[in-house]
């Protein structure tokens, strides 16, 4: 049998904002000998996520990627080859395999086997992976809602938005979206469930905010930061908890850019407002997934996927994904 | 015996920034006879708190005091009359008896009885009073400092911050204190035992954290909002939290100002930012007092007072608290 050749996208330079097809290079070498130890996977699905950005940007990040490295990400795969105690040829795996064709991985590289035969494996890297245990992790640890509470979600439409909007109703509560184009907002009412949905583009978000929201704020699951922020603040009720958890809406964090004062909000109303990053919770993921999983069955989690095929397109999928082009999780299809 | 004559000071007009004498007026009138169920106190001292700007002022605010009502605070007065059981004449008294000679209230309005003989009634409006408990409740609630981590804290030399910075010693904290004034660093330094103590009016508060926090900031306990948080918060370790307990340099906020935007800051130190009202945990008071009361009787709780006299001398009072005139609990005496 004649070698295996990887394709593989590696970071060409770093980044100071949005990171675009520019900053990444394809490369191309035969797949060395597996190690002891290494399992090989051929990978099916690669996942884009906003968090990349933060993943390549140098300045205080908790998990740089280097120049010269294949762009670290989530993906599916199939075990090609197997020299790891515990793997076998054919199962299926999520794992941190990167953006490329083959990878050779250690155990540790490996975030769950997708046993279940019922569902898409390809959920794995949106509403039953990073997505949508982001989305639930978060949203039970810092935002603790309680039924009847008012949750408001912004990119209510996207990966982690969506599932926090269906959650939130699961819940008992009632739920609140903050989106950019009319077929998000009908994404919003049809698919998700959302009570109420904001397009921040083209409505007065204050006075629809009031509206949508007559007892104030309880749990605002925050995405984007930036101006949108700066108008959900002001609406918090008693108590209220705000969930830190992406900054889509902000290009460049250098120089820091300045936004409305928090402070006298976060006193007057005695709020709470906490950064959350998934990694920090690793040993609950699987608890999460199985809730998720369940909600899936029972289809009360509705998910969108936008997918293109081939490893060159995920060159341009984060920029996109500021741009906010994508309808659903973002994946690549190898 | 002559009807006894009691003078008040009533809120003139509501102030939209800081409340100067202008906004008071003084008033004069017999006590009327007390009636069943009330205590007449006659006040012995008369606080003034930060926190009164924002009783003052109407927008969004927790605990409004009307124009017209005799301006509120904490007092610590002598039992001279009583149809109220369970209290008796020549008791001494801490509570809401507001800024007047002589008070007729409800046993509600009383916050605690004063039976320690050897420590100075006026502490129970300071050190072993609303500053005391609001430093030592929002430090173990909120801060939940741990020994060995660094506790910084805004208006160090202040009535609260001053027994933040003790607290935090005490429980095996490096303390490290923001004041204004060469002589308020003095008294952080030698009175306070802060580890360090930056004048933020003549240093480079940047480097000078830096240099004093070179493993981060885990709790910032922040008295002041406004460009001092902006320079703090960037020095905030992984997991730190701040919390929101005054915007003493913020004069105005209709309309809302701008400052750094923290969510990246947030999000990436998965730091938590939270509003206090002391208000909100009046069931743990005593027993925080008792804590307090402990650590004066054993010298570990040092505290300044700067005191007046006579009720006159109350109206510019909360003016000279914002202009940072004081050094340490501000108090009338009558």
């Amino acid at each position: 049998m004649s070698p295996l050749v990887n394709e593989c996208i590696r970071v060409a330079t770093r980044p100071t904002g949005i990171p675009a097809p520019g900053h990444f290079r394809m490369d191309t070498a035969a797949v060395p000998p597996l190690e002891q130890g290494q399992i090989l996977v051929q990978n099916q699905w690669l996942s884009v996520e906003p968090a990349m950005r933060g993943w390549l940007a140098d300045a205080n990040n908790y998990a740089s990627v280097a120049v010269g490295d294949v762009m670290r990400s989530l993906c599916v795969g199939v075990v090609v080859q197997s020299r790891a105690k515990g793997f076998n040829e054919g199962e299926c795996l999520m794992g941190w395999f990167g953006w490329q064709k083959y990878a050779a991985v250690q155990p540790a590289a490996v975030v769950q086997k997708i046993t279940a035969t019922d569902l898409p494996p390809s959920l794995y890297l949106g509403v039953l992976g990073l997505n949508g245990v982001t989305a639930a992790t978060a949203l039970d640890k810092l935002g603790q809602p309680q039924q009847g509470e008012t949750v408001v979600v912004s990119t209510a439409a996207g990966g982690v938005g969506s599932c926090v909007g269906q959650l939130a109703k699961a819940l008992g509560c009632r739920s609140v979206g903050l989106t950019s184009t009319p077929e998000k907002v009908q994404a919003c009412q049809t698919r998700f469930g959302y009570d109420h949905a904001i397009n921040y583009k083209t409505q007065d978000i204050g006075r629809a905010l009031k509206e949508a929201c007559p007892n104030g704020v309880d749990v605002y699951f925050d995405n984007t930061a930036g101006p949108i922020s700066d108008a959900v603040l002001p609406h918090l009720a008693i108590g209220a908890r705000v969930i830190v958890c992406g900054t889509a809406s902000i290009a460049n964090w250098d120089p820091p850019p300045s936004g409305l004062r928090v402070e006298r909000i976060l006193l007057t109303r005695r709020a709470r407002m906490q950064g959350f990053i998934l990694f920090d919770h690793m040993d609950t993921y699987p608890s999460y997934v199985r809730q998720l999983e369940d909600m899936v069955r029972t289809n009360q989690l509705a998910y969108s996927e936008h997918i293109t095929d081939g490893l060159d397109t995920a060159m341009g999928a984060i920029q996109e994904l500021y741009r906010g082009e994508n309808l659903g999780k973002r994946l690549i299809r190898l």
